[in-house]
């Protein structure tokens, strides 16, 4: 079937800057057309797909939005004639006759309000946990008419909102032949994310001082005050910093730690990285809260915690050194592969209908409820 | 057939205040209703329909919209779910699918923009000239792919556009039953207006002097230093101040006039105080310029000169003294009347089509092709 996908008005896609609506972008394509979609991506002028995905891009002028996630929860929307995002909403009305449905990426308020306003089914992947007033709004008097038409990454994510009536939600997926697997650990624990408190780096730490394990902690220096306080604190023979290194390199390189612990102390939205580690056989220590609690299966892939209890994060550390990690591998896959991915995303957007259900007059048949596909 | 009126986001209707917005809605509703149409009418909460009209109002709650008038031509659109437009335009979204059309009256970006993306056909009568960059542009690309869904009063309104396509234009239609008549004039001159440099008195004043008629204000004293200037400067057998009086007083009191005089030094978008003149059987002398220009018939209903000159105005006063003022009023009866309003409106959103086409199928249906009616 036709999947016309229309992404975020932020910024141009595959302009380097890397982040998380390009790889998600690059990601569903894959998934959807090797179930033999066509795919068709209205994004802002500038923008590049990777040259391995088969999909028509539809570039569009006009000045760019900035993220809901810079502003205050309050901040109101702009929407004009002047703006890439009214601009890419005309473009997918004129084009909507052409597709069985469309799929937003952007958490933006003026396409989930014209959601009745298109005869085709517009479908609301929101990767963000509640950010802003109006999008908020706007998403709640949805979900309470159609809400078949929103997913989240992870139940944690939806239930910022305040919504009456149930959401599906997809995890994520991956293109797993790019993931390297070691089929035993190295003894080292993985610690991924921004280096800034929200992330609970010292809860790691300390775990993994109980624990005699040497961390290996790779992500973006955001606040560096805070590494350093950390760094006079703790001992080279447990602190071994990476730094921030392309995302092939982080999985070539913590594909060999015994484990991957993720002690947040602000609720997760998803947790790439935690799926990521599964994927590659790298069992997961989390704290029992957030995205991580629904990627986690507790006994299988890894072990979900008290948050805040060090001295049960570190016994289970050394549960988790014993895991069959090439079992780990295999549930991760099972459940994070671009192919499993693509099945979810055609169970929610009704893809899998038969080809008569293209006409207008079926568009406007409810699509299957909602239900947890991650 | 039924038509959904949805009227402007910056006040609720008939609180009183008046204005140019009120007294249209009420016009075109009578209009519609006695053609025998249904008309539903989505306004901001508080609103209140003139009890004789019949039409069913929906209310909506939000936060009203600023004029456009009163700021920047390049202000743009604050856009989002606290909006009573957008509020307003959900429910039109809502209830389009029982009505045959939906007539905008508010000048403003969203609904403009909107057209393409509801079935039914939207029609914009558009009651300002070019006040704003984001609705001029709506507006513009509107008229290159639907030109026959805009309406202006008058061509000198349209004109301060860049259309590339013509548009039709509807002038204005009243309730003549309410409009009184004298067989003679008085001698004197009535000039209507806001008292403002813009609006030209001062050449009025002189026409006056020269025809040696007094001269009969009426008008709301926008600028009270302009008028001190002009009362110092001309005694008061030329100049005499009726004030602001409310819109029936003014036809009863200015019926008796030996002509109306109209000597704006800006484009008039239409000039309704012209249109009522003549359909009191009041010969008018006006500027050739703007909507004025477009209302007088030269030599049957009055004249049109030379802006500024105050030669050949003083003349043509003497001229149109001589006027038959029942044929004057004949003629005005003809071209503004509710049922000739009516039968233009009827034109121009297609309500003479036959019952049949009331289905979605035949909705996308082009309109016939613009016209000047007015």
């Amino acid at each position: 079937m036709k999947v016309l996908i229309v992404t975020t008005p932020v910024k141009p896609i595959g302009q380097g800057e890397g982040g998380g609506v390009d790889v998600s972008l690059h990601h569903i394509i894959r998934a959807l057309t090797h179930r033999q979609h066509e795919v068709s991506v209205i994004a802002p002028k500038g923008s590049q797909l990777d040259a391995d995905v088969d999909a028509k891009l539809i570039a569009i002028d006009g000045e760019l939005q900035q993220s809901c996630q810079v502003h205050a929860p309050n901040t109101r929307f702009f929407c004009d004639d002047d703006c890439v995002l009214s601009r890419m909403w005309s473009a997918a009305q004129a084009h909507q006759d052409d597709v069985d449905c469309i799929l937003n990426l952007a958490y933006d308020w003026l396409p989930i309000w014209l959601t009745p306003f298109l005869p085709t089914p517009v479908f609301h992947l929101i990767s963000m946990a509640n950010e802003n007033q109006q999008v908020a709004n706007a998403l709640q008097r949805l979900n309470h008419t159609a809400p078949e038409r929103i997913a989240f990454r992870t139940h944690a994510a939806a239930n910022t909102f305040s919504f009456s009536r149930p959401v599906t939600t997809l995890a994520n997926g991956y293109p797993l032949a790019q993931f390297p697997f070691s089929p035993d650990g190295d003894g080292s624990i993985a610690w991924v994310g921004r280096i800034s408190p929200e992330k609970g780096l010292e809860d790691a730490i300390r775990i993994a001082v109980r624990a005699d394990m040497p961390l290996k902690i790779w992500g973006f220096e955001q606040d560096s005050d805070y590494r350093q306080a950390l760094t006079r604190e703790f001992p080279p023979s447990i602190l071994q910093w990476q730094g921030f290194v392309p995302h092939q390199t982080l999985l070539q390189q913590f594909q060999h730690c015994s484990a991957l612990l993720m002690t947040p102390k602000w609720v997760e939205a998803f947790g790439n990285c935690v799926a990521e580690a599964i994927c590659c056989g790298v069992p997961v220590v989390a704290y029992n809260a957030g995205g991580p609690a629904e990627i986690v299966e507790n006994g299988t892939t890894g072990f979900l915690i008290r948050p805040g209890d060090l001295d049960q994060a570190a016994a289970a550390l050394s549960h988790v050194c014993q895991m069959n990690r090439t079992e780990v591998r295999r549930q991760g896959h099972q459940r994070f592969s671009l192919e499993a991915y693509a099945e979810r995303l055609e169970i929610w957007m009704g893809l899998q209908r038969t080809t008569h259900s293209r006409h207008s007059a079926s568009k406007r048949q409810d699509p299957p409820r909602p239900l947890a596909l991650g």
